[in-house]
């Protein structure tokens, strides 16, 4: 089976973190002058492997293997969120290096002309708005909406940050669907559960669909001191009651992974001394079933509804999104199995993920798998997000022998 | 008993009316011109009535009655909460000013030199503070609140608008304590429950006392997608049970008409992906009793321990204020009430007030009481704020007639 340098991996992955470092985390907003440079280091790597690089119009880095064999597309995000973590993103990016190393130093498939692309999709992080890079990869992202889109921090117009970056003008790269076998991410779990099982490998099987609603109550905003109880019309008591209810009903009909989160809650006009005549909540829920997830709907539907019916306040249900959960394809899940059953034996699990990534924007137009490996105390979006070095080896072992086999099956 | 002129009573309410009209209601914010127009027509009627009349330092509206006898200081406030009702405030002005008419035109009462001052405390409604009027009154508001003071709606500094109106260096009068055999306030009940119980006139036993409190529950942040629901600390939901404890457990120990309220609710960070790290209320309740005051604290607190004990979030309360309650004396109290015998007989009843007036401030240095009449509907800070003319009459008559009774008993 295909194998990694170890070290090489270990080292580059170093190297990446001392740009934008912060404090054991890194800051690298997508178009600052950090990911900029970071994106430049990516490029000055693979074409050191032989490949033609280039950074596209939108910022995203991709490479071309030299051969006219079989290829795979392999790959994730460099920048970061503000003031993050080391890894997230950056882990795929040097695992699909690393393996794009490893295939053009193995003679077998040097011969057989294959090779693994390698792309840093831009802005996965939603500086601008999320998936700008997979999404102009795969067509979906208008002029109109870069036109539109700033920076959430502090406001820059991304046609000025491309500018700056020196990008304007710069054609952006469409996936060509017919050079690809599949296309496979690794990533941080973002979550604790390949730690608190003493696991190193997860096998995605699906990226969980995401339904977010706002949740709407409407009663009688009033005096707080002159009113009596029983003849309030308290919105926000009406919005709690809804709460109660989901978390009574939810943990009896969701599946063992399913997720549900109350983000916001706003109680309007939120003085101390007066009754809430408004009150509504950001509500989501996560699951990688669509039969969960219609069931999670069906209860929330009815629970709003018989708060609106038994009154005093109305209560309505607005759908703000919900996605469709992105299957990761059975053969990379297969070849993703098979190289952990070599590198990582007993210590591999199949599991959803939870957050979204670009393979989710991927998933619909090439075969698609992902990777991932434990976050130390499941810490995600924090400058402490970690992994051990250990499991960092064995993920990228287990990655690069998948793309090995993969690129190595007759078609 | 003394009586009025109810045709002058309702003539003076609506030309009051007529100044900053908005709607039904007005819009009086405290030392706008429209308020300032107020004040002035006030003084102008009290000189009308013999009274020398000024506005103070603070825009307090003070009048002093001719003659060495007996005084009674009586009055409210007459700026509006914005876009607010004609008769918050703004009754008790006029039933203050038909009260002195009726006593300056009594034969006897004249003889005897008695006399009812009339007061029109500045900014009751909080647009720079709450109260400043009265305070400044009683002695308890320094130069330096007023320094600091700005107009919640547009910023503006209070020096800036007493200078605009004329009243920079204007001294600021204080209450003359053995002037006065007691001062009393009319004022809508701003609830429903003289208008839901057929009744015309509510007799004030005492000012309720609000005890407000701040509820901070701590977690942990984290991702929405992959935390798992057993590992959550979610500050969001720990906040909320808190409440629904509340809820559970203040009927039961409340009075009969205590209030408790949810005023506002902050989930943080507040995006709808994000497990709330950190989530707090503004929680208030709110009697006349000390005894079930200190029961709803202490099961609040109890409450707020055995969560922050249950865990896995932390929750602390904290005491933003806790007001005395104002007990009105009873020498007035049944003056109230022997003249309701006589206007509004088996249509008045003793009660509380949940809302906060300018007498809670008086009450600590004078002997203080307070009437109240219906508000239809229960309407309160909104331009459709209402009483019928029937009721306002009613009451006018009933004020004098205490105010009459009050001046003539021997001392």
């Amino acid at each position: 089976m295909l194998n990694i340098n170890a070290d090489r991996l270990l080292s580059d992955l170093y190297e990446l973190r001392q740009i934008g470092a912060y404090k054991t985390g890194v800051h690298r907003p997508t178009l600052s002058e950090d990911d900029m440079r970071a994106r430049r280091w990516l490029v000055d790597k693979l074409e050191a492997v032989g490949h033609v690089a280039h950074i596209d119009g939108i910022a995203t880095v991709i490479s071309r293997a030299p051969g006219d064999g079989p290829k795979l597309l392999a790959g994730s995000h460099i920048e970061s969120q503000n003031h993050a973590g080391w890894l997230d993103g950056a882990l795929g990016i040097v695992y699909a290096l690393e393996a794009a190393r490893a295939v053009a130093e193995d003679a077998d498939l040097k011969a057989r002309g294959a090779g693994v692309d390698v792309i840093a999709f831009s802005d996965e992080e939603g500086h601008f708005g999320g998936f700008f890079g997979s999404k102009s990869f795969v067509g979906d992202l208008s002029e109109d909406t870069i036109d539109a889109a700033c920076d959430r921090t502090h406001g820059t117009p991304l046609r000025e940050m491309l500018a700056t970056a020196g990008l304007a003008g710069v054609p952006r790269v469409t996936l060509e669907r017919d050079r690809y076998r599949a296309f496979l991410e690794a990533h941080i779990e973002q979550g604790d559960s390949l730690e608190s099982d003493g696991l190193s490998i997860g096998v995605v099987t699906s990226i969980v669909a995401i339904w977010q609603y706002r949740v709407v109550c409407e009663g009688a905003q009033n005096h707080a001191g002159t009113t009596r109880m029983a003849t309030r019309k308290d919105a926000g008591a009406a919005l709690r009651r809804i709460c109660r209810r989901i978390e009574e009903t939810f943990p009896d009909i969701a599946a063992e992974r399913s997720v549900w989160t109350v983000g916001r809650m706003t109680l309007e006009p939120g003085g101390p001394s007066i009754i809430p005549g408004h009150a509504e909540m950001l509500f989501q829920f996560r699951d990688a079933d669509p039969d969960v997830l219609a069931r999670l709907h069906a209860a929330l539907a009815t629970i709003v509804t018989e708060e609106d019916s038994a009154g005093p306040c109305s209560a309505r249900l607005e759908v703000i999104s919900q996605t469709t959960p992105a299957v990761m394809v059975r053969e990379v899940q297969s070849a993703f199995v098979t190289a952990a059953d070599a590198f990582a034996p007993t210590k591999h699990i199949m599991m959803p993920s939870g957050a979204g990534h670009d393979a989710q924007v991927i998933a619909p137009h090439l075969p698609t798998g992902m990777l991932f490996v434990p976050s130390i105390g499941g810490i995600s979006h924090h400058w402490s997000e970690n992994t051990s070095d250990d499991d960092i080896v064995v993920g990228g072992r287990v990655f690069a022998g998948a793309a090995g086999a993969l690129l190595s099956q007759p078609r």
